[in-house]
């Protein structure tokens, strides 16, 4: 068990990387960050960082000699990096391949199938060519993704048509790919579950997401997934777990059909947006939960102390901060970015409801 | 009012700074410490530190710039510190008057009389030969405390007789203080408050407050106390701040006697080691709650989501941080304190209760 006064490495410094250090602070560690610009979020809460590439193998080394173990807040972390990491002597949790695993929606998808876990239909492509075919055998709605570094909807879109085909090879900008089944989904739900060193495992309950453009909207609590799917959620995201050797917090997004039956649609091994309530609304947060797990503490209790709706604030919509800050209902949360984009994670709000 | 982005400035870097630190980040504020000795708990969460004396003008005025507002995180910061910064353009709150009215345990005791919150009976001592008169006057036994400059149980001592009146004098060191008359109380409240900016003011529910050797030791809520009494003790605490123009959180520490009159015994103008549970059981923490005041913020709701028991960790307590942190029923928060040291405030936990 890595004690209080340890330091915790966060590689990334955003919002995820923020709220970790957050949580950190709160049970006695120091944080340091590994993040390759300067005065990110993350930093300004931190007690060091250390601003160097990715592949800066003295920046590196110096890091991993500073810190009792590594994380990481978003999972395109270069797996040469975590690799460094590891062998200076620094444990990196969750595990390295655990990381190769979630950087690849092809691996991801077989590795979920391979311990049982449903996803919608897909086929790999290699080139524009192999479009024609994947589209004929998996059918028409289908989204074509990269393989690598997508999020919120980035490195991807919707193919409705053969005629579509060039374009959204081009949109994607002809890199390896997975071309996937538009799952004709009733909702959205996520587990968000930790499991400690010891393989000790617990869920919190389950988050029913509305997407919006590709990016998370609102996530409510409770959800309006009957229990028996519920459960089955969770079993699905306990077996992932234990197949990899999972240390922290992890995330499976699933679609729910309209018969209840669940397809996986992503994983993100790390705390996730969806799991944002968690800090209003439960005695741990998922960020606590995570910083316990990975420094080999005993995972804290997930309870949840009211029903919760937890709002993304998105580009230009935190302007209206005073109006959620007078809100008596809701709890704000603003993450530090000094510029608003376009689409850009700014803040959430939490609307607490007293069960 | 203040917009997130801006920079929150608090002069001390102990664990009320650490926790005021934390608040300020998860309204997107970023925190600038200035201390008189480096590597403090909230420098290591804060984006900047100042180290300097608190005479240091330049550092100060340097300090002033950089920041939108200034608060403190105990109430001995020299007045002449408040001048120059609040000279340099940044406004300083809760005001300096507080702060000289707080730092003085005469001119307190005065204040409080004067908006008709009453105290126990107390002479001032310049002297030793004044303390024998007094306790004649207001009767033993009496403490007798340095009028500047004490906390947890630190410049005072007990007065049993006249017999005892060389060495408690010796004991104090000699310095100008006060005697009072010890309160034959039946247990001991905190109110924890904020006042706004626009004169808002919000209560938490009552503290139930227990010391031991001066020091705080385990805090109840709900507290003991009737309704009326509770609600008398909010009164007192709203004439307070509302006579002192008062901006921020503050505590009053009250005795309540058998009958249930009340005697206010301390005053804090800041957060308060006794409303440290409200991170872990309300809508807004007392941390939060500070930075929206001096932000210039609404205050935010005081609603508490379960019965809780704060306990201190003082000293070698801390050392049993691995079963608090195992305990389901615990919320546990660590200071990031190097050394242990007898009697030192590490860390809290605090018990949540479902009602």
């Amino acid at each position: 068990m890595l004690p209080p006064g340890s330091t915790v490495g966060i590689l990334g410094g955003g919002q995820l990387g923020r709220m970790l250090a957050l949580a950190a602070a709160r049970l006695g560690f120091d944080v340091h960050i590994y993040a390759d610009e300067a005065d990110t979020p993350a930093s300004r809460v931190a007690a060091r960082t250390t601003v160097a590439a990715w592949d800066d193998e003295a920046a590196l080394k110096a890091f991993a000699a500073d810190v009792g173990v590594v994380t990481f807040e978003f999972e395109n972390v270069p797996a040469r990096t975590a690799q460094i990491l590891g062998q200076a002597g620094a444990p990196v949790r969750p595990n390295a391949s655990t990381l190769a695993t979630a950087q690849d929606r092809i691996d991801e998808k077989m590795f979920l199938a391979s311990v049982g876990v449903p996803t919608t239909p897909f086929a790999p492509i290699a080139a524009e060519a192999d479009i024609a075919p994947a589209l004929a055998q998996i059918g028409a709605p289908a989204i074509l993704k990269t393989r690598r570094m997508g999020y919120d909807g980035k490195g991807q879109t919707r193919i409705a048509g053969s005629d579509e085909i060039a374009a959204a090879w081009a949109t994607i900008g002809g890199a390896p790919a997975i071309l996937e089944k538009v799952a004709p989904f009733a909702h959205e739900i996520s587990v968000i579950a930790a499991r400690g060193i010891d393989g000790d495992f617990a869920a919190y309950d389950i988050c029913h997401n509305v997407h919006e453009h590709g990016i998370l909207h609102v996530t409510r609590i409770p959800s309006i997934t009957v229990p028996a799917t519920e459960r089955a959620a969770v079993s699905m995201t306990h077996a992932v777990a234990d197949a990899l050797d999972y240390v922290g917090v992890l995330c499976i997004e699933f679609f729910v059909l309209p018969d209840g039956a669940l397809l996986a649609n992503e994983m993100a091994p790390r705390v996730h947006n969806s799991g944002h309530w968690t800090e209003a609304a439960c005695l741990t947060s998922q960020f606590e939960q995570h910083i316990r797990a990975i420094a080999g503490w005993r995972l804290g209790p997930t309870t949840r102390l009211a029903d919760v709706e937890m709002t993304n604030l998105l580009g230009a919509e935190v302007e209206a901060w005073e109006n959620f800050a007078a809100d008596p209902d809701v709890r704000l949360h603003l993450y530090g970015k000094r510029d608003v984009r376009d689409g850009r994670k700014m803040g959430h709000v939490t609307k607490l409801m007293r069960r």
